[in-house]
């Protein structure tokens, strides 16, 4: 088996939005993101901690969509690494010039095995990096960006992926048949992805890191003051895998978007992965909530690398675990006889 | 009309708990409470800025119950003022000596006219404030009571009767015909006494303060490593009305506990009231989260000064708003056709 | 002896400045103040929740000074409750009409035994009151305007002139000889005046409140930001006083502003006055950190009621106390041979 | 050159400490580390996200000093990198068996060109991970043990030395004639190791992380509440180099501790390293504070591998800039005439 590219972390993720103005709204006004730059139909934002070029493109089109994941590599000839990488497992790439992204020097790209348009690049334009401009900082500001989290119909085969690529498993949501959800990394972080089951290929939400929780209640503070509240899907709360808090909220084309903040350390070789059972109903929440439904069914469709939408696919049911076990066991969350109210443990 | 006695401001209660043992755990283990006594029966608590004896009682019974409510009152001669006062208004009243509660002097008892069991009282014994402290404060330590929130059918009538008190009205929610529930005060927060409309009369909650958010959000990280998190109820969030911050518990009798912080000075005597209307999803949770139906429909029984349960009544159905403003239109909380999930703005 | 106005609580104070723009740039850009009214030559300001006119009248004038503390009274009547108070104890009062100070009604005005600027009123312009505009509040966001303090050369005959006016002790400096400092409430939070000895009468400080520390904080952050930070005189940290949370400020004129927070309530009639030994070194860090000196020693002069300057006295010098206690003993802040270094325990 | 060994990070200290029950009522008591073993002469301690065995050990010995600085590298086979590569530069190495220290493995020691007792090691016995064991976390819970600080004359050699090693440089202070500190990392923050410029070899501190800066406060206000403030030596404040919340406290030895939270994300090959300018006084704290002379001239005496003490030399003296820059120019920290007063901006 040939060597995967050295990844070094989650890098950006380009959107499409429906309303552009709408998305400069959600994204700059209301959460604070920074523009590095702005173009009749697209925005390049980075947050406060960072000096690449951007972690999010919103880009103008017809439905929304996740256009493309990209992926930092080590060093330009990673890119050579990387095409040989994937011939070997029989997927085909592209050399894209610089430029192809505004802020994005060479890259390659994949249709990965699971279905997502995926980028790898090491160049890009440095911006100035707002850590300690803090007469610019909202009380809400965020950091960086922390993860991508997809939704497929086989987290086992994605796990496989993705650990051949050289990610590190840091959590997982499994019992003894199956393995129901994934956390994995490169950057010693509890994940640079998540891997969740469902239908898919969709990309269920990117997740952006804050340095404390006083800033994620004030995003939710700032929505409630503009009658915005609607866009809170589920939290604040901690969340039993990795340990963060977190704050879910749904853009203005429902793309979702996460407030993390708080996990811990996993860069030490030996560092132990957290196997939660999926009838821990504090693997969620670690407070007990139960999941608001949307949050295991919707997720926002993926583009091809020529921009056509990728077909997606259900997860096999899993009869004998559907009445128990909730959305991690794909089975249907919370309708019908066996929904009896949304709180104190009835999920497990 | 005669005056009414000068009442300070909420200042203890005594619940009627199952197990004791149990209740220590919850209430001095988990939340921290400070013990200032200790009987084979009963335990008198208090939070780390109290110097008054206890503001909470836990006596052990058969069934749980509250078994008292407490006002402070500015001396002891406001003990005559309130004999006089309630004589003028109907209301029977009991002189208790000194001791009768352990810690509390000589006190002036009413079965109130809404059907609770209240006492009034100045003298009671000194203890250390805990405010400086630090060494013996936990995470998630609570400073002082803030206020206790009562159930009743006729929310107008218990409304008229704490304004005759002399209580000040800080929030109200209501629409053009009713009013739903209202905020009252003596010191100059938002609330001494709420009142929920609901059968009753019943307790709806206790609630104590805590200065800053991250107190109350590790009560609930607590909760969840002790595999406890069942006692979290509804929360932590940030209310519309009073824009406190908050957390409700259940404690292992079922009595409603609140984690408060952060609600606003209302001591000038134009101070604004505040209305909200009851179709603004915003009132309750200004994140717009729905509220879970345990916690409109599940209160605390009272007991009468003989220690005898209190008959509970309903309130007179509003057909016409039932389906639509949820339980603070006195209908039913999200049950059968009219329940369509749990978030995203479907009560109003 | 005559009975003294209801005293609410101190409500604004009108600073003279020299640069209405530099003032602005601090109080409104960098300490996010809202504009309630603004005029060439002053601006009208208040904290996020007063819904009162204004707490902070900024005037352009030819010195730095305090030109008016001013506190409301509980209603209309007790303005002429005031006039025959001040009438009793030989203090000449003028009554001025509604708009002399703008967004205020008619007022009395004295000047005080202690040599300060007064004015008492109750009636005030409403404005909306922004406690849950949360979108337009910075991460330093300050909730009201919290006390004054003043520095006078005989701290005895201030306390003795404010519990005349039916103010509550809260806290103490003191030794078996001496009293060096006292803080004094009306609403019930530890103080609405504190008293401070030193040359005087001058303006040691206003305070204004925020909800939690982390928006103290942020204004340190700010003002590094902006290479501004030379505007931090001392702090943050935690008072052995009051137990709040604090940050002193430097405006562009040098009037000192505290930022202030998580003090305790204090309105029980029986509430313990807390006595600090002067030479107890947390009494005014609670993490023993040197008062750095400038701290003690300036303060802002103030106004007569024609707008000229107060002559300022020294209190007399208490030479066995000098070398000892620091500053709280009157002597001389750590200057000289004494001066040992500004950490660990040298005070006491 | 040969290959250096892979560090993951800076991994634990030993400390001679000359009371080890007071040393233990400091670790443990007030700063909360949990204790994995304790032997009559020796404490091993770890914070509540650790899993490795320790993170600090604290050995009973006559008079206080470091013992030992640990780095743990990828694997075992690192070791024998490491004795290459320290063969190849003329350093001398030890290698001990398993055990040698409590919980650690086989482990290759140097007496390190800066003078440092230093330490190498890949086994380590595993022990509970307590992140989610809130119930046994204080207010003031410390996550993971973050850098080392240690103090040489020659700053330009440990930078050389340690660059050698493969760390990352994140940032300096210097000018257009010297480097006066470097931060230095391998995991992806801001370092493991920081070089200050003064007599050495010493060590300057050990810093351990925690989350969020209310933390951080609680130590502070625990210290104050059980009158050993004294151990609080400078801050809490913002640094201006890594712009991470800081608190330095003095162990019963002497020892310095740190505690740290919110520096940035490293990992990039291309992060910018930040260049602070000497007589930029926001370097070491963004808000301006001087820094306490203590800071700058004490340190902990370090031992060589025989446990026998190692010889201080002084850096050489930088007369032009001694007056004007502080400690960081290697001058005299603020004595004498230079020293003006300790706030406002005198340093530059």
């Amino acid at each position: 088996m040939t060597t995967p590219p050295d990844i070094i972390r989650a890098a950006y993720a380009e959107l499409i939005v429906t309303d552009l103005a709408a998305a400069r709204w959600f994204y700059v006004d209301v959460l604070g993101l920074v523009v590095t730059a702005e173009e009749p139909e697209a925005l390049y934002l980075r947050a406060f901690e960072e000096y690449t070029h951007h972690s999010l493109v919103l880009r103008a089109g017809p439905t929304p969509a996740l256009a493309r994941l990209a992926y930092r590599v080590r060093g330009p000839e990673q890119l050579t690494v990387a095409e040989r990488y994937f011939a070997g497992i029989g997927v085909e790439t592209r050399r894209v010039a610089a430029g192809t992204t505004r802020g994005i020097g060479e890259a390659v790209r994949v249709h990965d095995p699971l279905g997502f348009p995926v980028e790898f690049f090491y160049e890009t334009t440095h911006t100035e990096r707002f850590t300690q401009h803090y007469h610019r900082q909202p009380g809400n500001a965020i950091s960086r960006l922390d993860h991508f989290n997809v939704m497929v119909p086989d987290v086992r085969a994605a796990y496989d992926y993705y650990t051949g690529l050289g990610f590190g498993v840091s959590e997982t949501i499994e019992d003894s048949d199956s393995l129901y959800a994934t956390w994995l990394f490169r950057k010693p972080t509890v994940h640079d992805i998540a891997i969740t089951g469902g239908d898919g290929p969709r990309l269920h939400h990117i997740a952006f890191a804050s340095h404390e929780r006083h800033q994620i209640l004030h995003t939710c503070d700032v929505l409630g003051a503009l009658r915005a509240e609607h866009h809170i899907e589920r939290g604040p709360g901690r969340h039993g895998v990795s340990n963060a808090f977190y704050l879910y909220l749904r853009d203005p084309d429902g793309h979702r978007i996460e407030i993390y903040t708080s996990d811990y350390y996993t860069g030490d070789p030996d560092n132990p992965t957290v196997r939660w059972d999926v009838t821990d109903n504090r693997r969620r929440s670690f407070w007990g909530h139960e999941v608001v439904p949307s949050w295991y069914n919707e997720a926002s469709e993926v583009l091809n690398l020529d921009g056509g939408p990728v077909p997606i696919s259900s997860p096999p049911v899993h009869e004998a675990s559907a009445a128990t076990i909730g959305a991690d066991g794909f089975g249907v969350a919370g309708t019908g006889e066996n929904r009896q109210g949304f709180k104190l443990g009835h999920q497990a």
